[in-house]
């Protein structure tokens, strides 16, 4: 639109100049006046934040990060500019993934990347993040155009395309491949993938991607009947992968395409989206800037205000090859990685001070074994500023509860509950 | 914009015809053409979607409820578009409030009456909802450009004041028993109050608001460090009031001010209080909507993604006079609560067929006891369509689980408590 005014007071200008008769030149510098009116709005409507170099913990209302750098002065992460250095992919743009690339990008995450090839409906009206004005873009592009204007100092790449399709999961793995953003990076180009598509086939195509390039990634899901979700946390190799085990979302009996059948859609609320989106990027925090428990699995159940956890190990006849490489993998360095951590707490040992740090211990910090695979825990972050404290008590007592499904499923099982999961359609 | 436009295509036409020489006019033209470009860029970037009339189940991309009546279809709410009836209060329009307030326009709530006297910062941004360019605007005008922008439908009222100043309060207890929206409606003129503000003084202004009008509050929180958080239900006379026992929200030792000094400023996170806002919706919508089981109490530790539960009785001692008419009432009303009670499930009974309904019973549903205070049931929502079962396992295992602090606190644990809450500022 500012081009528009540039080039309409240049031609203002030249009429000007042109005509005969300087009795019709108030005419045209009402004319010009008007232009500059229409410039004073639009430039009235298009106030930006600009780009911030470096991430201050100055406590001013004009700094956009001031309280998230407090997350290290409060103890509870140890250096938050990090998040800086941060590749994230999105894989769907719909009611979790939009909600989880908006909370990412006001924490100031280096860089995102967005897939998906659906359009803004006004059917979406119902979840947070899109608008009634974006309807008919391409969920890309109004993601793009939404998160650039809150964050200007995050990087985001947009992919409109299908992963499911051939050439669309070649486009997804050249992606994911790509380092510029980061060359000195091990493995891939991007530290975490989150999925946040709503069928099983996607879900299939995140887990081949992230299996074939040893990638760790988190899946999410919502119930059809919009009030159950869950996260999940996958490590190949180490971890059970989407085709080892389908997690806990089960439409039972009935087939996907019955459930989108003219005149019948799932339901979807913005709560159960908002809470799944915030517990996914939660886990991604956590597991990014290594503060509190990555939860490997974590459901939601809203009808009951109830959070199963479990862990699930990777299944040895897991159908998917790369799967199997990656378990090979995983157990060949078992006695190395063992040897690492070993040494690790060696050095550490003979690092910490004689006598007990505290003498009163006033936060009940203890040093325990963390070598549960139920929980992956990260550093602590107990220590809080004298005067503060966690707002809730703590959970240790409650982590001996019964998992809701054992760790070692039977392939038995698995199969049928496989079969199920083919008619799950979860948004 | 629109009328400036139109402004200028008028002098245009008019200077065309002032012109003497016709060689000029292709000029004119041209500045036309400018401004029938602007005209369409004015109107693409301004499309707002129209007001509707009746929720409609209808399944069509251009349906903004299609997906919330599906909830009726699914089985899990009797009569959505009762939603359309109700009023909500949200006091605090920060990181939750203003989350919170955009879910239940997205919801298509009635009516939403919204408080605060902050204006928005740059220093926001790390939390969901608002943009960079309402820097500067009072939180209440950003909130309502924003949502009646979301959601024409939705009735929106805002308040830009404080509601611990007596002015302030006055105003609040005032708009609060404005029934004009539903003359015919019991009671206050709203159907809930959300407190989502961040300090102890405005928590009590709200509770002894509710207290005097026994109006049913929901508390929501967020801690200090970031990382956890609580909703909680009062309902005069039967649950604990906010002075009868403070939530397990603590800063322990340091009074609050101190913490606002100079150079601190408190952490906060999209995710934790997006976390938060969906879990206080997703609990009015249960309570306004009657499905599923409304919480009592329900925290958040992000740290370890533990979430209790409990629920509190009124505390016979309560300084709050308010509170203790809630109480004695309560008392009285016994009687005649419990006589209705038992005449309902008569009435139910006899109605209800001689046989089992379902043979089978695939989904496990039975009739309870559910005078267990513990939890406050609405009803039922277990029966799914065939075909369709709820993602996550039934979690009545899990609810003997030991709750956290007995719903018995004595009166002097409860004086520390109170002195260590004042020092509270939970934002």
């Amino acid at each position: 639109m500012e081009a528009e005014l540039k080039d309409m007071t240049d031609d203002l200008e030249s009429l000007k100049r042109s005509l005969p008769d300087s009795s019709l030149h108030a005419s045209v510098d009402k004319l010009k006046l008007h232009v500059e009116n229409l410039a004073k709005m639009v430039k009235s409507a298009t106030v930006q934040r600009s780009k911030v170099k470096d991430m201050s913990a100055e406590v001013v209302d004009s700094n956009p990060y001031s309280r998230l750098m407090a997350l290290q002065r409060m103890g509870i992460v140890e250096n938050y500019e990090r998040i800086r250095e941060f590749s994230v992919a999105i894989v769907g743009i719909g009611g979790v993934g939009s909600v989880a690339a908006e909370m990412l990008t006001r924490c100031g995450i280096g860089r995102l990347l967005l897939y998906d090839y659906d359009k803004v409906e006004l059917a979406n009206m119902n979840r947070l993040f899109f608008r009634p004005e974006q309807v008919g873009m391409t969920k890309t592009d109004a993601a793009v155009q939404t998160l650039s204007d809150i964050n200007p100092d995050v990087v985001l790449e947009s992919f409109t395309l299908n992963i499911t399709t051939v050439q669309g999961f070649e486009t997804f793995m050249a992606s994911l491949k790509n380092k510029s953003f980061c060359p000195s990076k091990e493995g891939s180009g991007v530290d975490l993938v989150l999925s946040c598509v709503d069928n099983y086939e996607a879900r299939m195509a995140v887990n081949q991607a992230c299996n074939e390039l040893t990638q760790t990634w988190m899946e999410s899901g919502v119930s059809e009947d919009a009030v159950s979700g869950h996260i999940q946390l996958l490590i190949p190799g180490e971890t059970a992968c989407f085709a080892c085990a389908p997690p806990l979302v089960v439409a039972s009996g009935v087939d996907e395409r019955t459930l989108k059948r003219e005149g019948v859609c799932a339901a979807s609320l913005p709560t159960t989206m908002g809470v799944v989106a915030g517990l996914l990027v939660q886990n991604t925090l956590k597991y990014l800037l290594k503060f509190g428990q990555v939860s490997p699995y974590l459901g939601y159940n809203s009808l009951k205000d109830y959070f199963p956890t479990m862990a699930m190990k990777p299944n040895p006849q897991c159908s998917n090859a790369a799967c199997l490489e990656r378990q090979k993998e995983y157990l060949v360095a078992k006695p190395a990685r063992d040897a690492a951590a070993k040494a690790k707490r060696e050095a550490e040992a003979s690092l910490a001070p004689e006598g007990p740090l505290h003498d009163d211990n006033e936060w009940n910090i203890s040093v325990v074994d963390d070598s549960d695979l139920g929980r992956i825990d990260a550093t602590s972050a107990g220590a809080l500023p004298e005067g503060l404290t966690h707002e809730l008590p703590s959970a240790d007592e409650f982590e001996k509860s019964p998992a809701p499904v054992p760790a070692d499923t039977s392939v038995d099982d698995l199969e049928a509950l496989q079969k199920q999961l083919e008619a799950l359609n979860a948004d």
